[in-house]
């Protein structure tokens, strides 16, 4: 660990190093056990599965197993690195003797496991450990123009991948193929992975709000639910559209236009300083307008960043404050069982009077 | 609830639940709250990713969120299911007095985060809260034929894949190609997707032991590895093929020679009722006799079924006891920093004298 700090990474990190700090010392904290994956990338850079980084007011430490050792050196950035060859993570952590001096450590509650926490309390006797549940969630939710421009490049791949496959969608195609296109050229455009498996369904099947792809081959008068999103240097991409085959029977058309509706209403209105649950009540209003307040079961968006779903939450029963820089989908649907479902779904960031869409796909009536 | 079991999937979930409850029984737990998705899954066949299950000695209750009422309804076998449609779960659960009656609760400790946990105690006054890690993973790791059969058609299309995958293999070829290959194959194959993400590391870089596939181009005389597998109906399969581009280099070749030897010896003296540390030290003393005793830092091999990682651990400090119908990898390698990296491995069922392989894919040296 270096005193300098140069290259725009090691910037990076210090900067969230720093926010993390900040929280650290209005919790009373001198350390924090940091085990949750994507919060291990967001603080030091490293992506892979078995971590824990421990923050201290003058120190960050990083430990992984021996599988890791080139991957941690080359990607972790602002903490030093330990290799724990034998037991757990833990264990080598106890053994650097990382917690010298601390006496209250925060971890995170809503995470680690009831049995972790013991066997961490059984080895660093006289240590408090403190719940700082959401710590640095909240802090992610805030994107950094760098961090921005990742999921910017992941949305980008994500809207070319919609464009691409637009073009494959017929009578007789079937869902399982249509999703392991969306992965395939999702992997081309330099993604590492899908963000989450390709929701594609169809007729009837367009009405499973989290349905998997089958062997059924789209037909005419099919709506076709699409939504698939991907992984760019670890950044998330979410997008949902909704096409007709053929043709768009009215039921479904009708029920599009109200989607769309309540989806420009709350993209139009969405504000910094709004609750999740105001916004998630301007798209069920005008649902419940156009009479489908009963088949909207889920909530308009998400937050979205190092995962696919993360603070802020924006649902009828959140009171998180929407805030200048936050990224989030807005996602209304409808849903008739047996009949078929509509969603369309965009990414947007909060700026300071409102919020800028990140998706170029076009959300009008496509027939095909 | 009908008393009737009929159809093969009741069946199989009666049997589990009885494999269950009989455990309940000998630790006193008269109710088990089950919130880890496989073991949801293998308990009443639920593929959705938020669920609670609540075994008690004359019911099974899950609990699910609106989104998924119409898959639970079409995959839930030998419980009774509620749809929770404001606050969580255990919320849910509790207005459903799921809890009438029962005094000691087991849950996953070793799963189960610290705020829920403390969740539930503030919830269900009166309940003890007890510890039950393992019971499930244990039981999930012996299979039934019929669990056999579901992890044999995984290994059967990543076999496929393998083959596929073989006639693309060319100098030139990126590695990121590569991978989206095998995860388009894998689809296309019946895969609801990637076991994992596919580990397509080439040159030096196949000394990453779990490295990202790259834009890196094959080039004549690299080491290949590629380590992938796929999920079929929730079971997974996991295959690692090393290869050469146009000549293997005396140093890799040797290698190749040596993890092959210690990967047949370890699958010709594999037995029931051996620990997996013992399995382990096959292999490992093998590699030891061939002068690779240091570049061998990882597990020989890890419990296969509904989670690619499960029980049972093979490694050096497993206690684990191998059984007849356990399924796992046998996966020996050897890392040269700088040079390339070689692994070979197989996925083996356990019979009543050794290990049947279910993989067909070569494991000679191939020099494509």
């Amino acid at each position: 660990m270096a005193a300098a700090v140069d290259a725009p990474e090691e910037r990076e990190a210090a900067r969230r190093v720093a926010l993390v700090r900040r929280q650290m010392q209005r919790r009373r904290a001198d350390a924090l056990f940091v085990t949750h994956a994507p919060n291990i990338r967001y603080l030091c850079g490293f992506s892979g599965s078995n971590g824990l980084l421990v923050v201290k007011a003058r120190s960050v430490l990083f430990f992984t197993d021996p599988r890791y050792a080139e991957q941690a050196s080359s990607e972790v950035r602002g903490a030093r690195v330990g290799i724990v060859a034998a037991g757990t993570l833990a264990q080598g952590a106890h053994k650097a003797r990382v917690l010298a001096g601390a006496t209250a450590v925060g971890f995170d509650g809503d995470r680690v496991p009831v049995a972790h926490l013991n066997t961490w309390k059984a080895l660093f006797r006289g240590v408090r450990f403190r719940d700082a549940s959401g710590m640095i969630d909240a802090l992610r939710a805030v994107k950094a123009p760098e961090e921005l421009a990742g999921i910017r490049r992941a949305v980008d791949a994500t809207d070319r991948v919609f464009s691409a496959v637009l073009g494959l969608i017929r009578a007789g195609v079937r869902e399982r193929d249509l999703a392991a296109e969306i992965t395939y050229r999702h992997r081309l455009e330099g993604a590492d992975r899908d963000a989450f498996d390709p929701i594609v369904v169809s007729g009837p099947r367009s009405a499973l709000i989290h349905g998997r792809p089958s062997d059924r081959r789209l037909r005419n008068g099919d709506a076709l639910l699409l939504d698939f999103g991907c992984v760019v240097d670890g950044w998330c991409s979410d997008l949902t559209r909704t096409v007709f085959i053929g043709r768009a029977p009215r039921a479904l058309r009708e029920a599009h236009a109200a989607v769309l509706r309540a989806q420009r209403k709350a993209i139009a209105e969405a504000r910094p300083g709004m609750t999740g649950r105001e916004l998630d009540g301007i798209a069920r209003e005008s649902l419940t307008r156009d009479g489908y307040g009963d088949q909207f079961p889920h909530a308009l968006g998400h937050g979205l960043g190092l995962e696919v779903h993360e603070q802020p939450r924006i649902s009828w029963a959140s009171s998180d404050v929407l805030a200048e820089g936050m990224v989030a989908t807005v996602e209304p649907g409808v849903y008739i069982p047996g009949t078929g479902g509509v969603r369309i779904e965009d990414d947007v960031v909060f700026r300071a009077s409102g919020v800028e869409v990140l998706n170029r796909a076009p959300r009008e009536l496509l027939v095909l």
